[in-house]
């Protein structure tokens, strides 16, 4: 099998690309460290013997010739940027297990009937250029090639010119490879498998995700002067979006999460009431009716906040996707593998989005978690145990070598 | 008296300097705008023949002799600094008007009994190095000079390099002018005097204000796969506490006002958690014991907070000043003046900070008011009618000629 030593050099080496403090990665899509972080993945494919492809949003694929040359590969593989503050194996923990599985296939001079390829997609994370999953989407046909693009980044760039830039707008078409199986590794970034003492999640399914950004225009006036109820607060109402949003995701309870993460107030100023407020809400759930309900919610409490405060209020949805159903085939050979391997296993649901929910929409797709630490991710601390990582990639090759030939 | 002509060329000759869009200004102390500002003060200073001096703080004053030089003098006054979205008449009206009582005096070859000064004190607004109405505080002995030079600005700047660099670091001793009246003109910056339609506000007293920076420090996460309960979240509480102040101040009445004008996330992003969040608190109220327990509850508020939410909250006060209570007798003479012209008056409150509340503190102070339309300030859309300008400068001038030969 895979061994711990040979996994965890390579993620190491990869991690210390963008390397922040406390062992954490900034890697942010289509900035110069993830230009470095595709020209190493490049290279150690190409010491593999991979033949590498990059299309035109900028994945990256390193194939594995089949016995049969057409046939749908079996393709692994998720993604190498990161938040801002990221960890070391959110993403890139599946793309260095993907290359740790063709090191064991070339070791042990096997031949696959089917195609094996490894993929790193471009802007998983979604924190520069909107929506996340980007790369997947645009390879699974759910967001046109030229709007991807044109996508503005939070700093002004225009995507396809910071693609050219860093050297990774390719010339393969979009979409060219459809997966006789996509199967993506990935830690579980959540609580769920450590608490339960479970090594192996089967994810079976995958939460919708609707990401708004919303501005209230209100005035700006001064706070030591203006009397409480002739305010027009955007600084306050965005408080209580915040606040709002906590409340209902408490309120539904279930799998039902709800996120202000971003909130930039203008003037900002002590003794300014602010005249403007941006922020982002990230709403997910496991059911799309109640989703739904949520996002009808935070609709009406702006209106709400709109009468009552005597401001503007306008929302613009950043990313929307339905809660995704995984391939059950697949799920059960993933459960199948863990078994095997005298692994403790559980069928679950996926919080975070993935490139595979995407490649859902082409193929069938499924995932396979371990257990993070605390469920500490999108934070430098994100941790999985190194026995935990090295028992995933077996798991993933396991999987691989029964798909590979069928 | 004063013409509206004379007083309006030199306000909107002033306003050009660190003019932005809507008429507004941004001159924040210290900048090279403010070094602008007060060059050409200065030079309007000088060619009106006043002796102009800078103490160590940076404060200007242009000194017109009277028959007893040795008499303690008669000064008016307030600052040129704005805030970064500011309007053109915060501050800077009421040492404009200054300037035309000089010219009036000139003009009829009138000599005083008292020399008659106007002040322009540094850094009235707080935006950049707190506390706000920091020349004035250092000049009536409420602040060290040196505690004052070492302050650092939001931007890392160090109060003292800044006043050197743009060659306002003068020679004078801080407080060496010790007033028989402080008379500051000011534009209310409140909705007050315009409700009801009153011309002269007759300033006799000024609410307490407390400032306080709040930062929270919780864990960043991932917004998807961390469930509602497992939350330390830092933004979150940010939320929560400008909900609470707004409560609060809603709860208190009466002239208790709260504002949570600044906030900062870190990281900032759609779908992370925020693990840090910095924030403002401005509590101000016209009495103290009800400033205080304001203060008491929103201490308890943060206690209860990180007990909740698994976080940790530290708060710094960044200004904290009692109320203050003008003097009597000037309160009068202003009324009486105002009533001589036969201009609409009231007394009242002053819902903002400003150098008369310092100058309080070393010799009898009051303030004249005139409307704000539509109560707004620190805002590019401040605005009050020329007619109102030249109104309170006249009553200035009037008030100043009972007081400079008393
Ligand atoms: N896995 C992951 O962190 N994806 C980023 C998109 C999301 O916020 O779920
Ligand atoms: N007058 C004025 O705006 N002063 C600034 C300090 C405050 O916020 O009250």
């Amino acid at each position: 099998g895979i061994t711990e030593a040979a996994l965890m050099a390579r993620i190491d080496e990869h991690a210390a690309i963008g390397a922040i403090a406390q062992g954490g990665v900034c890697r942010i899509a289509l900035t110069d460290a993830d230009r470095a972080g595709r020209d190493r993945l490049v290279q150690w494919m190409q010491d593999l013997g991979l033949t590498v492809r990059v299309d035109r949003i900028g994945n990256i694929f390193g194939i594995r010739p089949g016995r049969q040359p057409d046939a749908r590969p079996v393709i692994t593989g998720s993604h190498i940027d990161t938040v801002a503050t990221g960890g070391r194996y959110d993403g890139n923990y599946g793309v260095m297990a993907g290359l740790e599985v063709v090191r064991w296939l070339n070791d042990n001079q096997r031949e696959t009937l089917r195609p094996f390829v490894v993929a790193a997609f471009t802007n998983e994370e979604g924190v520069r250029f909107m929506p996340d999953m980007m790369g997947s989407l645009v390879h699974a046909g759910g967001l046109p090639l030229d709007a991807a693009l044109d996508t503005v980044g939070t700093d002004g760039a225009r995507l396809g010119d910071e693609l050219a830039r860093i050297g990774y707008a390719g010339d393969m078409a979009c979409g060219a490879l459809v997966p006789h199986a996509f199967v993506e590794l990935h830690i579980e970034q959540g609580p769920v498998l450590e608490a339960e003492g479970i090594t192996i999640g089967a994810v079976a399914d995958l939460q919708g995700i609707s990401w708004q950004e919303i501005v209230v225009t209100g005035q700006s006036n001064h706070a030591g002067t203006t009397p409480m109820r002739l305010r027009h607060d955007a600084g306050y109402c965005a408080a209580a979006i915040a606040v709002f949003v906590r409340e209902l995701a408490r309120r539904y309870g279930g799998s039902q999460v709800a996120t202000v993460g971003a909130i930039d107030l203008h003037p900002n100023l002590i003794n300014v009431i602010a005249a403007r407020a941006t922020l982002t809400v990230d709403l997910r759930n496991t059911d799309e009716a109640t989703l739904q309900a949520a996002e009808v919610e935070l609709a009406d409490h702006l209106r709400q906040l709109e009468a009552t405060e005597g401001v503007t209020i306008a929302a613009r949805t950043l990313a929307r996707f339905e809660p995704v159903r995984f391939d059950e085939r697949l799920v059960r050979v993933i459960e199948a593998s863990a078994h095997a391997r005298g692994l403790s296993h559980r069928r679950m649901t996926s919080g975070a989005g993935h490139d595979a929910q995407m490649m859902a929409r082409i193929g069938p797709a499924a995932m396979i978690f371990v257990p993070s630490v605390r469920g500490i991710s999108h934070n430098p601390k994100e941790h999985t145990a190194s026995a935990d990582l090295v028992q995933g990639a077996n798991v993933l090759l396991d999987v691989v070598l029964g798909l590979v030939d069928e």
